[in-house]
């Protein structure tokens, strides 16, 4: 039995080159869709798998690329057809794993249009069952250029198949996807939706790949694929001809295994002499470990949050208590809900936390709605907050990134509903200390739902690192007994379980005056005792400018450069500051 | 071989009750002095000491209450003569242990007059060097009405004897000494010095002392003493008299048995019938286990600061970069430093640094004259800051009330110069973590140093909770990445050491725009980490108002009473809290 996993644990992976160079070689017109030569010319398409594997690859890519219900449309034949056959020339004729290759859909996935996430996710489904049914051994997504037509192509990959999932992605030269995407949020929304290797090819040649190989290895925890171009595209006598020979196109090759990439293969212009010569550069087969890396990611389609200094969370799409935002949800005002999320990406908010939960809506409906309208105007991350799990769960779905849930709690019924979800999407989870009892008071029974809530996190595979543990704060006016043991709570849960935390801290105010005083001495408390991430109004002077100072004091904010630029010419002074500052040779000790 | 200290850990010791009543009773005139008695009438004392151990005390007091120098200068006899001859009758007579008893001087004493401090001290060093080399078993000062007078008493007693010394005060009707000492500072003071029986005699009948009592016994880690009168005094025929009967005396001490006191007696208007009387009704003589006290006291004469909650020490009077407080200092300007004491007191200061260290003056004067000045103008407790060994030593032995010294380092040099005069005196110290190599930038390192110096400490008998440690506070300008380290520090100090905090916090803000908010920031989460004393400017709004609200989040300040006592009228609103409050039944969780 072939264990494409294990395999791929033990040795060098070799994938093949070029369909298209080689089909130009041996056959004058491919036609529009080179899929269709799978039926029509199934002895080239095994000459050239053959030829592959002779070269040296163990894994050959099915001739499918493009063999999509949206490109086949008008060709007469089925998906299905195409793709089994495809399949099939690969299993006649070489021994190799077989890949099966899906690329992009060939028009843009808008969900303001009928090409909406649903429908790419239809399209992929349809490749992958034909796929797995024609006996294929692995899914290979590449070249794509929009993470949520590949995030499409996972989820339908998983959902339809047990079969390992690779997804490469293709960039351009600012080191971002077509779409805006840069390495680290590649890295993070295809980790979360549990692809089992990732990576770049095509448009670029290896030598160019090196940086962006670099920092994907730098952030990554799977097992890479890179595919580069035989060098870069020239236009010799108005044809675009790729040069890099295979003896230079080897030489990168090896330095690229030797930056930890597992699994390597050519894309355009690469033939089966530019495998052999790479292979045969190949001295050691045994793959570079992959190393678990412990970032906390959070990501819009666009941006990543490392969640290793501060993270603020915006609080402010939150109905509760806001009669306005209420209207605005009830009356579907999208725009009113748009701005307030830029207005929070403005004032510096990190994350933005989305609650629609008034009563009398669809709350799944407009949540998804709330999202991509949000997603269109802020490129900050999501929270999405519901007690509403069909809510949550499409919102996950649909959301172009990797999310936070907010939230799941100690209550049985509640981390059998939400947990499950976690894992699938991959995202991030606040916890909250409170079960069936409600909250307790004392910081140790706190703790012990946190932990509870991890160990059961764990069951499923979610990682400590995407757990926020939220030690929630009580009201100074209520209950001022217990409200320090909220950040007792928040330590511990740093230190001994190892979660991420997250804390809103505004209510501890409530009820007393000066409440900005009271807010931002518990969030500075709390920063200090290691809160990663306040849920908090970023239009707050006195908790933006703790959090600043704090970013100094923790040295998150390297040479106080941001304090600096941020303070220096700000004409507050007082009393203390107004003195004479004491020269640093009189310092008292 | 007698051993009153072994015995008090066994039995309940019982006392005699009053001299003068006896006499009358039994001599018509006993003339100015009836110590002279020992010498004219000593069979008639002599009977008196038997009928008392007759009725069961085990402790007889010499009739020495009013021999010393000032009340015997004009008498014709020594000390030496009056002192010995009393101890003599008592020894001659009795089987009991046999207390020198020492009296007020009967002079005010007062450092603006020849009346002094070490007049009181020259004093009572007459009276002990004659009672030890006569032979007494303990040393009892009592009836004092001045806590700097027993000062000089117990520290004469200490430097001239080995003996066990009992010092028990006298309060007016208000629980204060007629110096204005309340019992939490008679207590802090007396223990300090190594006192090993304190308490309270006169002024009150046993009814009236038990509340007072009471305060006592929940203060103290030593042995309690208690000296009633028989009753409250009352005048018939225009003499004083006490009318509480044996019986009912001995019902009232059978209480104040009951409430921990281990060492009882009686004092004016008692008689040998009220000793037996109580002491028949003692039914177990196993005394009450003197139960060690974990308060850590910082006293002036009238005032005690409990460091429980959060202790702020006022840093201005120190002249590092203050020109015009060097000024003062160089002119012996006392009435300028005394401002900056009364104007810190007045913003919230609970401690004042001293500091005097200016070049070409004699340190060990002015810091002597400054604590005096100081002490009349504030009723604070001071922090002597020096590194003159001399100047603070001078200083703990004139201070009136137990102060703080700031500092001790890890250096070998430091710690055999200032742990002995801390011992001594019984004072909390300053304990900053440098030593040789200077300040280690890593936590581990400067712990390594506090437990280091609480270690030697304990050597010398110094409690943890007597111990400050300054982790130390560096310039974020200049040391950004070790800035956070001396919190981490501090907080494994609390915890692992458990020794108390003090942290000077303003230098950490040097060199950098708006000052106040990183001073404010560092304070705060330092005071979250676990810090008891900031050393800081009082004057400083934001860092008060952080205390205020800190303070709340603690529980410190229970109900908010104080902060909402001091924000209830200010004007400030914020953005924040100008916005309607979430009410309470609609708060996120
Ligand atoms: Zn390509
Ligand atoms: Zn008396
Ligand atoms: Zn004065």
């Amino acid at each position: 039995m072939k264990n494409f996993i294990k395999d791929l644990n033990e040795k060098i992976m070799i994938l093949d080159g070029a369909m298209g160079t080689e089909i130009q070689k041996r056959f004058e017109d491919p036609g529009i869709n080179p899929e269709l030569l799978n039926i029509t010319q199934p002895d080239l398409i095994k000459s050239i798998h053959r030829d592959y594997e002779k070269a040296g690859s163990n894994i050959i890519t099915s001739n499918t690329f493009g063999a999509n219900g949206y490109k086949l449309e008008k060709s007469g034949y089925s998906v299905e057809e195409v793709v089994s056959r495809g399949i099939k020339n690969v299993k006649e004729s070489t021994n190799a794993y077989c890949a099966l290759d899906i690329g992009p859909i060939g028009v843009l996935i808008n969900n303001d249009t009928k090409y909406d996430f649903d429908f790419a996710y239809g399209i992929f489904k349809e490749q992958i069952i034909a796929g797995r049914d024609a006996g294929c051994d692995l899914v290979l997504i590449e070249t794509m250029t929009d993470i949520y037509e590949a995030k499409a192509a996972v989820l339908a990959a998983k959902e339809n198949s047990d079969l390992p999932v690779i997804c490469s992605m293709t960039l351009q030269e600012n080191g971002r996807t077509l779409t805006g995407t840069d390495i680290v949020t590649i890295v993070s929304i295809l980790e979360s939706l549990g692809t089992d290797v990732i990576g770049l090819n095509c448009s670029f040649g290896p030598d160019e790949m090196i940086p962006f190989i670099e920092e994907m290895v730098k952030y990554s925890s799977k097992n890479i694929i890179v595919q580069p171009n035989a060098g870069l595209p020239k236009m010799i006598d108005g044809v675009t001809v790729f040069d890099l020979g295979p003896e230079e196109y080897a030489s990168t090759m090896a330095r690229i295994k030797d930056l930890g990439v597992n699994v390597l293969g050519g894309c355009c212009g690469t033939t089966p002499d530019h495998i052999r010569a790479f292979k045969d550069n190949i001295k050691d087969f045994s793959p570079t470990e992959v190393v678990k890396k412990d970032y906390t990611f959070v990501s819009s389609s666009t941006k990543t949050i490392v969640v290793d200094g501060i993270a603020i969370i915006g609080e402010r799409i939150n109905p509760t208590g806001k009669k306005k935002l209420k209207e605005a949800i009830k009356n579907h005002d999208l725009e009113y809900i748009a701005g307030l999320a830029k207005k929070q990406e403005k004032e510096g908010a990190d994350i933005l936390d989305i609650n629609v939960g008034v009563p009398g809506i669809d709350e799944s409906k407009t949540m998804e709605d709330v999202i991509m309208e949000v997603s269109k105007h802020s490129t900050l991350p999501l929270q999405i907050d519901s007690s509403d799990y069909d809510a949550i769960e499409n919102a996950l779905r649909k959301y172009n990134g990797k999310a936070m849930v907010n939230s799941v709690n100690g209550k049985q019924e509640s981390l059998e509903n939400i947990l499950p979800l976690i894992q699938k999407y991959g995202c991030c989870v606040v916890g909250l200390t409170m079960d069936d009892d409600g909250i307790p008071g004392k910081s140790s029974e706190r703790f012990d739902i946190a932990k509870k809530i991890v160990e059961e996190a764990e069951k499923y595979g979610i990682e400590r690192k995407d757990i926020f543990i939220d030690c929630l704060t009580l009201t100074a006016s209520a209950q001022q007994e217990d409200v320090f043991d909220t950040l007792v709570a928040l330590s511990r849960v740093k230190k001994e379980i190892g979660a991420k935390t997250c804390l809103g801290v505004s209510n501890v105010s409530f009820g007393l005056p000066e409440r900005d005083l009271l807010t931002t001495a518990f969030l500075t408390s709390a920063l200090a005792m290691g809160l990663d991430a306040p849920i908090m109004n970023p239009a707050s002077e006195s908790s933006m400018d703790a959090i600043r100072a704090f970013k100094v004091l923790k040295n998150i904010d390297r040479d106080s450069a941001d304090y600096i630029e941020f303070y220096k010419d700000t004409s507050r002074t007082t009393k203390e500051t107004a003195e004479k500052p004491i020269p640093e040779s009189e310092m008292t000790l």
